[in-house]
């Protein structure tokens, strides 16, 4: 799901074997024994190139979202706030009439994938087990609008719904670059003064876009989802910083001041190629004397605890969020 | 530290390089870049290897105990409990007076390493960084003592210490063996229907005997603390179980109906050969509606946030720890 494709040759060599755990689901053994993507690791050179991978990857990733949206009951509605695109995503039976809770989504994709009806899987499925309307963030992406376009129309998003909602009874969640934009978000927020979220979730988060982490190297073809940061990973982070530093704690917010964060819940795996931004990301926020959670996965590689779904380990992940949600966001 | 030694030369080869992170203090680097551990490979084959390999480690571990003391400024006093050989740590200015708040420590070392004043180390640690008692249990072991002497003696200890103790006041602690034994020192409790600790410590946890968990696989020759379950790890397992079926959840307790275990912490590192039990264990905490702290430092190995002391990071996961018993613990 959410762009992973697993019809490629199995092009892992280092590690030679790697047995697939006995003690995980069926249902997320087989997503851990698909063999590592290959069109991941192409390099885009010019903004055509962009343009057809992207393509082609968003209209695989929205038939994806459409059958979600149906198998989970959702009702889903494009619509413009702040004159950003977004889909609003309400499920069958909401925990809270309209007014109460209100969760705010930045969709994963490396700041240039899943852009249009795309963008809304992660959310439908918190949505679905958080039984919270969701508004997913269609923001604009590279070639066309690099940094910071896609933290201005968060922004914009965040602000537009504040003045007729409550702040501490909304969240802002994403993963993987949707993770880091959250991220990113309520550091411009700081910045701003502005009311902060009441709660945060970042599932494998994208923060820190150069290529620093421990597990970059020791799980570098052992994720079989993102497989390394040498390839299109890269082209990404570069296309989207336009020539910005891409240490800049905007881009890469690990190196931006977290006191204050809100109550925040991370989510990886032990492949993942993202674990150790994950940990670090956590680790300065309990530095910050932010309380924040941490769950990883055995054996999950980067976004699997969501695209592995229906596993009963995607269920336990999103239950994790839900259940943490309940506990910081007032109804 | 804690039977760490690192004057082997480089071993590694699997990958072929792994650079240090960056972004870890300068005395966390230098654990990390410490070659590969090669006594950690042997197999001992008789009570007579055991007994001539555990007296060299044990006596430079004991070394290290004793100067630890002396530089955190701790009292130490061998004592007997329900007969079972213990020592009591008690820090300069503790929290609470004697009465209130207590913590039983377990030692690590497979089951066979770090009796007698080797024992104390971990503890040392922990009643420095939590300003509270430590009785740190010097538990029976094999080649003379295999499983259940551990247990019988870590559940003698605790049955004694709550004639005259608040269990809700007291915390259980370990890491690698100590953290397996502290969860099946809870088992047996929860079947005796004793009073249970009011929080439990487990770093780096041996929850499982077996070769069972992916980061025995994708951290094997990359953790350079324990390496590879290949040696005297399975050798200490079997030493210990003598005969019994590995997967008996009193010896691998990540097997045992955890529901109703008291509020939980969790330590371990993104190289950890062990990280694989810590987040199986967190899980399954956390499915048995446990109150779990998971936390993951980044580029450590088994139980080096233990043994880098005095790093940031070790600081820092001592302080996690204390702050944990603050929040879980009456004083």
């Amino acid at each position: 799901m959410l762009a992973q494709t697993s019809d490629q040759p199995d092009a892992r060599q280092t590690p030679p074997t790697l047995p697939v755990p006995a003690t995980v689901s069926p249902e997320l053994q087989q997503a851990i024994a698909a063999p590592l993507r290959t069109d991941i690791l192409v390099r885009p050179k010019t903004a055509r190139e962009w343009r057809k991978l992207v393509q082609e990857a968003d209209e695989q990733a929205a038939q994806v979202a459409r059958l979600l949206w149906k198998q989970l009951g959702l009702t889903v509605t494009p619509s413009a706030i702040a004159g950003v695109q977004c889909f609003r995503l309400v499920p069958t039976s909401p925990l809270a009439p309209e007014g109460g809770r209100l969760l705010v989504h930045l969709h994963g994709g490396a700041y240039v994938l899943n852009g249009g009806e795309a963008a809304t899987s992660e959310g439908a499925l918190v949505a679905y087990s958080s039984k919270t309307t969701v508004i997913s963030v269609d923001y604009r992406m590279p070639p066309d609008h690099p940094f910071p376009a896609a933290l201005d129309d968060a922004v914009a998003v965040w602000q537009a719904l504040i003045q007729e909602h409550d702040p501490a009874k909304t969240a802002l969640f994403g993963s993987s670059a949707g993770g880091g934009l959250a991220m990113a978000t309520v550091l411009r927020l700081k910045e701003q003064g502005a009311p902060l979220p009441g709660a945060l979730f970042v599932g494998t988060p994208w923060v820190d876009l150069t290529k620093t982490g421990d597990t970059f190297f020791t799980n570098e073809r052992v994720d079989n989802t993102l497989v390394s940061y040498d390839g299109m990973i890269e082209e990404a982070a570069k296309l989207y910083a336009g020539g910005r530093d891409l240490k800049d704690p905007l881009l890469s917010p690990v190196y931006g001041d977290l006191q204050g964060f809100p109550p925040s819940i991370l989510i990886s795996g032990t492949r993942d190629l993202f674990l150790s931004l994950t940990v670090r990301a956590h680790r300065k926020l309990r530095q910050a004397g932010v309380l924040a959670d941490l769950h990883v996965f055995e054996g999950v590689s980067h976004a699997q605890f969501l695209t592995s779904f229906p596993s009963p380990e995607s269920l336990e992940a999103l239950q994790e969020v839900a259940r943490f949600f309940d506990r910081h966001l007032a109804v």
